[in-house]
C-alpha cells in the first residue's frame, strides 16, 4: 500500500517545483491552464519558438523574398531539420530526411528493402503495429503480381511485443522485418539491438517505425546498427498537425536502395532539367517532390527545445511521471474497474500508459467534454495516457486521476452514452 | 509597326486603371513596390487573408483546440479544398482532393491506371513534359519486373506539343498518355477533349499534369470526358511554398483505380483500426497519410481569390497581359537578340511567356540581382515571363522590358558571369 501523503496534490507540487525540466511548460503555447492535455501523443503542444519562425517563414521567406527563400534555406531544411533529429535518435547527419507523411516513406523504404532482398517473399510484423502500417505493408503484397506475403506474429497478451516469437518466425524467406518501436496501444518498447541482431543473423533487414519513441525514449539506430526507419514529427516532436515525417536509411545501405517514387528533388542535379533520372547520392534520393515548407519549418523549433533539454533527462523525467501515474491508478483507479494496460516495467515501456475499464468509451467522453481532461482512445477499452516531458507535469496526472474519480463515481459518463466523437 | 504611344507608360498606367481586376493586386502583400515579380508560376505571391487563415490554424486551432481540431475541420479540408478547386477545373465535388506532392499523386494515379489497363504496356508521353513527371514515370517502367515502357514523343520545334503525332501513336498497346496540359518551357497548352478523345478512341486512359494551367486557364475536366489529373497549388493557385497538391479521378473511374499507398487516411473507417485496409467511397481512398495541414491550409484563400474574381475574366486579362508583353518583345526586345520561345497565337498559350536568348542565363542574374525584376530561367536559354492575372499588371510588365533592355543595351549582365545562383 502506498502512503497517502505520497500521492497528495501538495505533494505532485512539490515534485514539480523540484524538477528544473519543469521550466520547459513555459515554453509551450497553452491558453486554457485548467486543460488537462494527456494527447501530446497523438498532436504535440504548440511551442512558442515555433510562433516566430513561421511568421518569419510567412510574411519574410514566403511574401517578401518570394521564389528566391528556396535559394535561401528551403532546399536545405529537409536535410538540416532531419540531421538534428538524426543526433536525437542515434543516426549521423545524411542518414535522416524529412519527407512526405510516414505513410508514404514507409512505402517507399518497404518497397526498397524489397527490391534490395531478391529471393526472399516475406514481411514480418505483429499485431501490434499501427494498423496505418499493415495497410501500407498489404497494399504493396496485394498489388496485382507481387511475389510478397505478410506473417503478422500475434502478441500474446495484447501488451508485451511478441520478440521472441518473431525471432523464431526469421527465416531464409525473410525480406524485411517491420515493428513500431514504441506500439501505439500498449506503449510496450521493442529491444531495438535484439531484434535487428536475430534478423540480420537471418538475413533480413529491419524497419522501424518510431512515431511513438522519437522525442519519449532513448533510440540508438546506429548502435542498435537499425538498417531502415521512418516516423513522425507531430506527436512528442511538437512539429504541428500532420507534419512532415522523417525517415532514416542507414549509411552504408543508401546507394542500393532504389526509391520507388524518383521524384525531382532526390535527382542529382534538379535544376539541370535533364531527362533522364539520376539518383542523387545518399539520402537525398529518398525525398520524391517539393515539400510543405509552412508544415516542413514547423518541425525545428520542438526539435530544438528536445535537445536543448536532452533526451537522457526527459526520458528519466518520463519515467518519474508515468510511474507516478501507474501509483495514482493502482491506489485509485484500480478499485473502480481500471486496469493496466501497459508494461508494468518501465524498461519495456515509452511515454504513454494505457488503462483499460469496460465503460472506456464513455468514460474517454466524459472526460472531454465535462472535466477538461483530454487523453486519447483507442479501441476496444484504451484510454491512452500520453506523457509528454517537456509540458506535463505532476499536477496534470494528479488532476487528471481525481477528474476520472469524478467521472466514474459521479457516473458523469452516462450522459455521453451514444455521443459520437472522433479524436486522433 | 505597332505605334510608340501604345506602348508607352502612359498608356500603361491606363489600361491598369481601366481594368477593375487590377484592384485584386491590394489582396497580396507586397512589401517591395518596386520589385516585378514575373514567377508565379513558380511560386504564388502571398495573399494578405492567407495570413489571418495562417493565424487562425496556428495559435487557435493547434495552440489552443490542439487535437480536437481533427474533428472540428481538419479531416474535411483536403475534401473541401479540393471541391473548390473542382470549380475552377470542371470538376464535380468528390472528383478533387489535396494530397501529398504532385510526384506522390502522379504516382499513385500512374500506378493505378496502369493496374487498371491490364494487357497494355505503352505509357506515351512527350519531351516537353516536366522532367520530374519523365522521372516519375522512369521509376514505374524501371523497377526490377516491370512490364512496361515509356513512349516520349518529340516536339519538332520545342516549342509546340505534338498534338498529331501522339494521336498516331496511340496503339492497342497505350495504356495511359500523360502531358502536361500546359507546358512548362514554352506555355504551350494541348487541347485537353481533342486529345483525350484520341486516347480514348484507343482505349487508353489520360492523365494531365494541370500545375501550369490551374489558375491561369480555364480547364473543363469533366467536359474534354478527362480520365485523371495531378496538379501543384503553389502556382497560379498562389497556395505557398511546396503547398499540397491535388489529384482528380472522374467519378466513374474512382472504384476501379487503387491506390498503391493504401494509407489510413484512405480506409473506410480509419478510426475503427480495423487490421485489414478496405479502401473509403470515392476520392478519399486516394489518399494515404496525415496531411500537413498548416501548408494545407494556407491553399485555401489563394483558391477563393480566383474563384471570386472568375476564371473567363482572369483568362481574359491574362490574355491581354500576355499580348501586351508580346507586343512590347517585337519592337523593344526582338532589335536585342530576344526571341519568341512560346506560341504567337493566345489560343495555344498558358499564362506564360518565354523569351530565349543567346545570353538569356547572364541577363537572367543581372535582372535578379541588379534590376529588381524576378523572371525565372530554364535552360539553356528561356527567360519565363510568368504572368499572373490577379496581381501582374500592364506596369509591370512594361518596367520589366524597359530593365531588360537596360541590361542588354548597358551589357549588366557580364558583371554576373559564372555567379551561380539557383532559383526555381
Amino acid at each position: 500500500m502506498i502512503a497517502p501523503e505520497r500521492l497528495s496534490a501538495e505533494r505532485a507540487r512539490q515534485l514539480d517545483a523540484a524538477d528544473p525540466l519543469t521550466a520547459y511548460r513555459e515554453r509551450f503555447v497553452i491558453t486554457d491552464p485548467d486543460l488537462i492535455y494527456l494527447d501530446g501523443n497523438s498532436l504535440g503542444r504548440l511551442p512558442r519558438a515555433t510562433l516566430a519562425v513561421l511568421t518569419d517563414v510567412i510574411r519574410l521567406q514566403w511574401g517578401e523574398r518570394l521564389v528566391r527563400s528556396w535559394g535561401e534555406g528551403w532546399f536545405e531544411a529537409a536535410n538540416r531539420i532531419g540531421g538534428k533529429i538524426g543526433r536525437l535518435l542515434g543516426a549521423a547527419d545524411g542518414e535522416i530526411v524529412l519527407a512526405d507523411s510516414t505513410s508514404v516513406n514507409l512505402f517507399k523504404l518497404v518497397s526498397a528493402a524489397l527490391a534490395a532482398q531478391p529471393g526472399r517473399h516475406t514481411i514480418l510484423t505483429d499485431d501490434l503495429n499501427f494498423p496505418s502500417d499493415l495497410y501500407i505493408l498489404q497494399g504493396i503484397a496485394q498489388r496485382a503480381g507481387s511475389e510478397y506475403r505478410i506473417r503478422v506474429v500475434p502478441s500474446s497478451d495484447g501488451i508485451n511485443g511478441p520478440a521472441e516469437a518473431i525471432t523464431a518466425a526469421l527465416d531464409e524467406d525473410t525480406a524485411l522485418v517491420t515493428l513500431s518501436h514504441t506500439v501505439f496501444k500498449s506503449g510496450y518498447t521493442y529491444d531495438m539491438a535484439a531484434v535487428t541482431q536475430a534478423a540480420h543473423r537471418a538475413g533480413a533487414l529491419t524497419l522501424w517505425d518510431l512515431s511513438h519513441s522519437a522525442g519519449s525514449v532513448p533510440v540508438a539506430l546506429n548502435g542498435a546498427a537499425a538498417d531502415l526507419a521512418v516516423g513522425c514529427t507531430y506527436k512528442y516532436l511538437n512539429g504541428g498537425p500532420g507534419a512532415p515525417a522523417f525517415l532514416y536509411v542507414r549509411r552504408d545501405l543508401q546507394a542500393a536502395l532504389p526509391n520507388p517514387i524518383s521524384g525531382w528533388i532526390g535527382q542529382r542535379e534538379p535544376f539541370d532539367f535533364a531527362p533522364d533520372y539520376a539518383p542523387a547520392a545518399g539520402i537525398q534520393h529518398f525525398l520524391s517532390g517539393t515539400p510543405p515548407i509552412l508544415s516542413l519549418a514547423a518541425v525545428e523549433p520542438g526539435v530544438d527545445l528536445l535537445l536543448e533539454a536532452g533526451m537522457a533527462q526527459l526520458r528519466e523525467r518520463s519515467i518519474r511521471l508515468s510511474e507516478y501515474f501507474i501509483d495514482l491508478w493502482e491506489s485509485q483507479l484500480a478499485p473502480l474497474g481500471f486496469r493496466l494496460q501497459s508494461p508494468r516495467d518501465p524498461a519495456w515501456r515509452g511515454s504513454h500508459v494505457s488503462i483499460g475499464h469496460d465503460d472506456a468509451w464513455r468514460i474517454n467522453l466524459a472526460l472531454i467534454h465535462d472535466m477538461k481532461v483530454l487523453p486519447d482512445f483507442r479501441r476496444p477499452d484504451n484510454i491512452r495516457i500520453g506523457i509528454a516531458p517537456l509540458y506535463n507535469t505532476f499536477t496534470d496526472l494528479h488532476q487528471a486521476v481525481a477528474r476520472m474519480r469524478q467521472v466514474v463515481v459521479g457516473r458523469h459518463y452516462e450522459r455521453h452514452d451514444g455521443a459520437a466523437t472522433k479524436v486522433t
